[in-house]
């Protein structure tokens, strides 16, 4: 019975994350989602265990990118930038070509307090295990948890303004920025000299 | 009907979180507690919707002082202090004099996946919340997003230290050491010259 469908998990995440714009993610079905995709619900659930997981199936997959790279990362580095250099690293090979479905995807979250729980726990089992990589390579805590803290709100802040921004800046760009700009109001930096 | 049992709220939290480290707060009854308490269920829906509201009644009264607290804050102040501020004087203030009730909280929080996700959404609400505070002192994100994070991260790891701690130093002394150890780590302080 069943065949394999060129791409369809690409269309399958295309077709939910339009409707989920369109008609929100509450009130749309998978019925509506393969009918849009022109596939079966078989072929969707052979996908994703339901329509949520079409939004954060990824989020394994970056975590355990992110773990590698800071376990790859040079001993000499410090705790933040072998948290910078991952996040940067997975920046440029996964999300830049995923900008549209990012944007989608973060419109979606936004508008359904549920979603933006699912999210909230990602990111904290995100900092967690980075923390946890840190003290692999022997940092100790409380530094350990505060790197991966501090990296984990520069990758949100910075995501939030990649999807937001109209501008075609990078998403790694805005890390680096973002990470400048912590470093500035950690330092105390001044109101009054601020632009 | 109703009489006025002195202290009845704080009973009913004590027999509570007495229960909740005994039992798991999956399995403890609204009965058990008012039992354990000597008050009737109709004393504990007076103080409480539920048995998770015991955990998570003090949010809004603690996400209040702290926003007024950062409003306070002479302008002058650069954010992060501004928020320093408020952390130090909420900790002297309020939780200093329940370390006992804050440690048997966050141990029943530790064992149980979904009060753990209500803590992040307490948490996120705080950030966006002093958050927004800096953004009426006129700080431009992300700087303001930034710098709010950085103080929640901070209250967090400081929080759970404190809970954790068998010695007794003070909660505002926690939160000065781990904004301090942040500074150091966001100015990347190489791990080699690190204790």
């Amino acid at each position: 019975m069943s065949r394999w469908e060129p791409n369809a998990r690409g269309r399958l995440e295309q077709a939910a994350l339009e409707l989920y714009g369109e008609s929100g993610f509450e009130s749309t079905t998978v019925a509506e989602i393969t009918k849009r995709a022109g596939l079966t619900e078989r072929t969707f659930f052979r996908h994703f265990a339901d329509k949520r997981e079409v939004l954060f199936a990824g989020a394994g997959a970056l975590q355990e990118m992110l773990v590698s790279k800071v376990n790859d990362a040079p001993a000499s580095l410090p705790p933040i930038e072998a948290i910078a250099t991952a996040l940067h690293e997975v920046a440029d090979a996964v999300f830049e070509e995923r900008r549209e479905f990012a944007r989608r995807r973060q419109a979606a979250i936004a508008a359904n307090a549920e979603l933006q729980e699912r999210e909230l726990i990602k990111l904290a089992s995100l900092s967690s295990a980075l923390a946890d990589a840190l003290r692999e390579r022997g940092v100790a805590d409380p530094a350990a948890s505060l790197a991966a803290e501090a990296g984990i709100a520069v990758f949100k802040i910075a995501f939030e303004r990649w999807t937001n921004d109209t501008g075609e800046r990078a998403l790694s760009q805005l890390i680096r920025e973002s990470m400048d700009e912590l470093k500035l109001v950690t330092g105390g930096q001044p109101l009054t000299t601020r632009r």
